[in-house]
C-alpha cells in the first residue's frame, strides 16, 4: 500500500470540516448536502479512495454477494450471470461468482468458502440444498427451499399451459410433454403441471415422459418408434422442458424421417439464442432472465426482508422459432 | 454476528498451543506438521471459520480477484469466466465478476468499483485501456497493454496460418478472409496476418476485408455479388475471423443460392459450441479457453511476476464442423 495514500483526515482538512462528517458521508449516513458536496469535492481533487475493505468491517456490510450457479457455460445461466452483475453494480455492490460446474467436489468447496468469507448474503441456483447459516439472506432461483427463503422463479407452470394452448391452436391433436432433468424437486417441475392441465380440462390425449439427469436419451427415440406405422408419427405436438432438449428431439425426429414443423410441431422452454443474441433454436417459452435477476437483487438487499412472498414467479411469454407452424 | 461463534483463543485452548501458532496456521506460515494437524483439528471439533475479510486486513492480502469482461452472454466469454472461476477457487481464491456489458456507463463503474475495493489483482479481457494502479498485478487476456502486463491469448497467428492451410488441403484455390471486430488493436488482429502470410508465401489469390464493430455486414454481401457470375461464386474458401461470422456468413451466402460446404468451405474462428457443449456451429480453430483461464491465473498468483514473459500464446487447433468438406 502506498504511504502518500490520502487518508480521512486529509479529506476533512481539504474540505474544512469534522473528521465525523467525512466519516458518515463514507460510510452512506446522511448530512447536509453543502457538506456532502464539500467532502466529495475534497476526496476527488485527493484522489482518495474509500476503502470497502475496511468499511465493511466497520459497518458488518461486504458490500459482496455471493452468487451460487453450476456454471455459465449454458446461456441460461450465462445470461442469468449477467444481468445478476449488472443489477448488482447498480446498486453498488460487487459480484462473487462461484460456479460448481455440477462437480460435488466443486460444490463443497462453494459451500466452504462462502462460509469463509463475510459476504452480505447469496443469490444461488443450486441442485442440492446448501448448508447455510440461518442469519445470512439468501434467495434462490428456481428452487424452494424453506418458507423463509424467498424464491424467484419464471412462471413455469404457465409456461406449460401456453404451450399447450399454443399447440393446440396451431392445430395439433395429439401431444406429449418430454422432461430430462435434475432428480431433485424445483419449481421447473412445474413446467409439465400446467401443460397437463390443459390436455386434461380440454380432454386432449397427450403422453408425458421424465427422465432423470444421466439417463438415455435414446429413450426418446424408442417412444418415437413406438408412435410410428408406415413412416408417419401419429403425434403431433410436443413440448419439451428446455430447449437445449427440443433442439435434441429435433434432431431425433429428422433422423427418423419426420419432418419439423410440417409433420410434428416442437416448443422449448428458456429462450435461448444462438451466440447469446442472435436467432431462437426453436418456438419456445421465453424465462424473463433480466427480471429474474433484478427481482432476486431487490429482494436479497431489500430491508424488510422478514415481510418478502416465500415465491415470486415472473411472466412468460411464446416466440416463434422455426419448429411451429407459425 | 453471532457471538458465540468460537476465536482463535478458544482454538488454541482446544488444541493445547500458542494462539500465535494458531494464527500462523491460519495465515499459511509453516508451522511443525504436528501443531498444524493440532489447530485444524480443534478449529474443525470447534466449528471455526476463518474470517477471511479480517484476514485480508492483516496480510494486506484478500484472496481475491478481479476478473473483468465484455460480458457473459457470448458463449466464448461464458465459457473464459467458467474456467476462470473454477481455476481460482482451485487456488482457494474467489472471483469478483464485473461485466462492462459494453456500455460505457459500465466499464466506468466498473473501474470505479475494482478501484474501490482492494483485490489481489485483476484479470480483464477489455476493449479499452484501463485506468489502475501500477502496484496492483493484472494480467491481460487478447489484448497487450504493456511490456509490464502479462497479456495470455489464443496463438491467434498459427490459427490464421492453419486455417489457410487447411482450406488449400481440401482443395480451395481462391481464399478470403472476412474480419468484423473492435477497432481497438488485439491480439486477435493477428488472425488474418497469419492467413494472409500462408497466401502470400504460396502464390494463392486472396482478398482480406476488415470490418470495424457497429459496420454494415451488408458490405459482405456485396462483396460476394460483386464476385458472381451465373450463380457461381469465383471464391471457394472463406476465413471468418470467429465462429459467429462464420455462422453469418453461411446464411449469407446460402441466401445468395451458393451451398456449403459443396461450393465454398468455410473455417470460423473460436470453437463454440452449441448450448455451451454440444456440435460445433462450422468447421473452426479451436481456442484452448480452459488452458487460457489456468495460464492467467498461475501468471496473477506468480510470486516471480517481475520475470513474467510480456506475451503467452497457447496452441490452437482446427476442427471440422460442417461447413469443410472434412
Amino acid at each position: 500500500m502506498k504511504t502518500n495514500a490520502p487518508t480521512m483526515k486529509d479529506v476533512a482538512r481539504e474540505a474544512g470540516v469534522a473528521l465525523g462528517t467525512v466519516s458518515k458521508v463514507f460510510n452512506g449516513i446522511t448530512v447536509g448536502e453543502s457538506y456532502r458536496i464539500k467532502v466529495e469535492t475534497a476526496a476527488q481533487k485527493l484522489g482518495y479512495q474509500v476503502n470497502q475493505y475496511a468499511r465493511g468491517l466497520r459497518a458488518s456490510k461486504t458490500y459482496t454477494v455471493a452468487v451460487i450457479l453450476p456454471g455459465v457455460d449454458h446461456p441460461f445461466f450465462a445470461a442469468l450471470a449477467q444481468h445478476l452483475c449488472t443489477a448488482l453494480a447498480q446498486r453498488d455492490h460487487r459480484m462473487l461468482l462461484y460456479v460448481t460446474a455440477s462437480r460435488p467436489d466443486m460444490e463443497q468447496l462453494c459451500v466452504k468458502m462462502v462460509r469463509q468469507n463475510r459476504v452480505d448474503g447469496i443469490i444461488g441456483l443450486t441442485y442440492n440444498p446448501l448448508q447455510i447459516d440461518d442469519d445470512l439472506p439468501f434467495v434462490s432461483i428456481d428452487r424452494s427451499f424453506a418458507a423463509d427463503v424467498p424464491c424467484v422463479a419464471s412462471d413455469n407452470y404457465s409456461g406449460g399451459r401456453i404451450a399447450a394452448e399454443k399447440l393446440l391452436e396451431l392445430g395439433c391433436q395429439r401431444l406429449a410433454f418430454l422432461r430430462i432433468g435434475s432428480a431433485n424437486p424445483s419449481e421447473t417441475d412445474k413446467r409439465g403441471d400446467g401443460f397437463e392441465m390443459v390436455c386434461r380440462t380440454r380432454n386432449i390425449h397427450y403422453d408425458a415422459i421424465r427422465l432423470k439427469d444421466g439417463e438415455d436419451l435414446a429413450q426418446f427415440k424408442e417412444f418415437f418408434r413406438s408412435h410410428m406405422k408406415g413412416g408417419k408419427i401419429d403425434i403431433d405436438g410436443f413440448f419439451c422442458s428446455t430447449d437445449l432438449l427440443a433442439w435434441r428431439i429435433q434432431q431425433m425426429l429428422q433422423e427418423l424421417g419426420i419432418r419439423v414443423p410440417e409433420d410434428v410441431q416442437i416448443i422449448g422452454f428458456d429462450g435461448i439464442r444462438r451466440f447469446g443474441g442472435e436467432s431462437l433454436y426453436c418456438s419456445t417459452i421465453v424465462q424473463p432472465v433480466q427480471k429474474i435477476a433484478e427481482t432476486s437483487v431487490d429482494l436479497l438487499l431489500d430491508k424488510d426482508r422478514a415481510n418478502a412472498p416465500s415465491l415470486i414467479c415472473l411472466p412468460v411469454a411464446y416466440a416463434p422459432g422455426g419448429t411451429t407452424r407459425e
